[in-house]
């Protein structure tokens, strides 16, 4: 989109990216992938996969099968994508099509690929998920007799999901530990993986064969409450539309919530909760003007919200100039602390109205 | 996107959405409009605005320029689409080149297009957005002045907008009709429009010459708390990836929040907070199965969530079945109560990992 038309934008570092998956990848003696769901976490995978690769990332992960064929134009051809959602009922042909690796998360997706392989005549591979606790993904109890036959699967990887790695001292870290250890016996001298971001900082007893980070390439931190090692990878920086001054009692915005105190100048930007910039951050969210913080003031509209800029030199925010609404003053952590939820959410919410620059 | 490679399906249901045009439409002397904006409220400008087109809408509002220089394409020539952000620095031939009007909301936009009026050689139409106590966008009191010389400016259109129009009993909503009584004395003879979807249910007074709903076309109720008199407009249905048997004491999801009082049935089904929908529905959201409603159970992930769907018949609910999230047992405005926001931030945060489908 046309820079001059848009009603933001929203900058990409790459290099940022591409430096977080060597640190990520420096941790461990096995491999590093890089999951790419939700378009690289909403910061476009089209950009995003190809720098991975030419820092060395042969294994990538996404969530959907249309996600995955779309990504197999992106990597070299020897690179493996596993898809973690397994095979819809009736697509394994696309998956052998497109050169796709399923995540097998139940008897039904197993026989489905099994189907396949008899089909055709040849052992295909696959990931199998155990669940280890978390009650989301992976074959449960009830289902681990299904493994006992895989004939014409090759399993390539044994793998299951953390739920708490972003709490170190949580004691389902090691509980679900242990469970892999004790399950993953069923698949002798397969290689393993269970680290998510969050879970390559939990330590080297996690790390098995293959590190599976997201949101950490992406530089949301996988500590909460700790400094991060990892670089900011995208700020967001908004257009103002008109500047006003506001009296004493003047309100401003949806439900005339916001009640001025005194004389004010209040900017209107173009970024509403349809670009992702969520309601949640009514009058309690915040931009920044050359690193100086101003308030959210009203309810953010679908299109627009106002910001306080009183204290900001009136020459500086003017129509057309842009403010930061994420970025060095504004890690995308502390966005999602203001909006009560998780920088993941931020970032996968980021809309399409942007125009996108990648450095 | 293939409807069987897709983790949800999005209906949208063009004959109500048209069907609400025609009841709104009807309730006015005066003409109707139809509010186009982040991509017609997330169900798709490209098949909407034609099917508005085709029930005799001639007037569209789109928020900013790169949506209006798609919507041109969609729409009969003879058609007028207004720009509410007005032409940023340096885009006012972007208007004329693509026949779109722009919202002039303060004396810069109002300088820009005099420029390029004075440039051509003729006069240009514009709307003039008067702001009357929102604090949001539109000349404000201290800007009034520069409406004395339009010289090369036709305007075509006196607009403003209401804060609390969802509120009937809202005092604002008299006093911003008054203001605006007042003010567009300033501009004589011009046709003028105050009401957005809620507007326009406050009554005659508040019609004038043109209504501009958006939200109430979609479905989305205009009157908080009372009937509706529009029809649902759009549904939501996502696929199962898999079932488990959980027992007392198993947890469900991230950070192992819920924790199983018994022996229960799980389903994993593939949508998430990436797809829009909201992470603050972990642990209050619903489900529904043949108009049976299921708990969202645990925290929402970035691609799927758990529902407990014990109570459900177990051949119902396998891999690859679908569940509503949002349709005639959800409606909208339920599910944005749920998530603890507005129909209106449901709709323009749905995903783009859908197969959609248009009726």
């Amino acid at each position: 989109m046309d820079a001059s038309r848009a009603g933001a934008q929203l900058t990409v570092d790459l290099g940022a990216i591409r430096d977080n998956y060597r640190l990520l990848a420096g941790m461990s003696k096995g491999a590093c992938a890089a999951v790419m769901k939700a378009d690289a976490y909403g910061l476009g995978m089209e950009q995003v996969a190809p720098a991975l690769a030419l820092e060395g990332c042969r294994v990538f992960f996404t969530a959907h099968l249309q996600e995955a064929i779309a990504l197999r134009q992106l990597v070299p051809e020897h690179c493996v994508i596993y898809v973690l959602h397994g095979p819809p009922p009736g697509t394994a042909k696309d998956f052998f099509q497109y050169d796709l690796t399923p995540v097998l998360n139940e008897p039904g997706q197993l026989q489905e690929w099994r189907r396949l392989a008899h089909k055709l005549g040849r052992e295909l591979p696959a990931a199998i998920q155990l669940d280890t606790g978390m009650s989301r993904m992976g074959f449960a109890p009830a289902d681990l007799s299904a493994l006992g036959d895989l004939a014409g699967v090759r399993p390539a990887l044994v793998m299951s999901h953390l739920a708490c790695a972003d709490e170190p001292d949580h004691p389902m870290n090691e509980a679900q530990r242990r469970r892999f250890d004790s399950l993953r016996g069923l698949l002798p001298g397969v290689p393993a993986s269970l680290a998510n971001s969050s879970g390559v900082f939990l330590g080297p007893g996690y790390h098995y064969d293959l590190l599976r980070p997201g949101a950490a390439l992406y530089g949301i931190n996988p500590q909460p409450g700790r400094p991060t090692p990892l670089r900011q990878a995208v700020s967001l920086h908004a257009r103002v539309v008109q500047v006003r001054s506001v009296c004493e009692g003047d309100v401003v915005g949806y439900g005339a919530h916001h009640v001025c105190a005194g004389e004010r100048r209040i900017a209107t930007v173009s970024v509403g909760y349809a670009d992702g910039w969520q309601r949640s951050l009514s009058g309690r969210g915040q931009a920044a003007v050359d690193g100086v913080i101003v308030p959210i003031v009203g309810r953010v509209s679908m299109d627009s919200m106002g910001l306080d800029v009183t204290g900001i030199d009136p020459e500086r925010v003017v129509p057309g100039a842009e403010v930061e609404l994420m970025g060095p003053t504004l890690p995308v952590d502390d966005v999602a602390a203001l909006a009560g939820t998780i920088g993941y959410e931020v970032l996968t919410r980021l809309g399409s109205r942007f125009h996108r620059r990648y450095l």
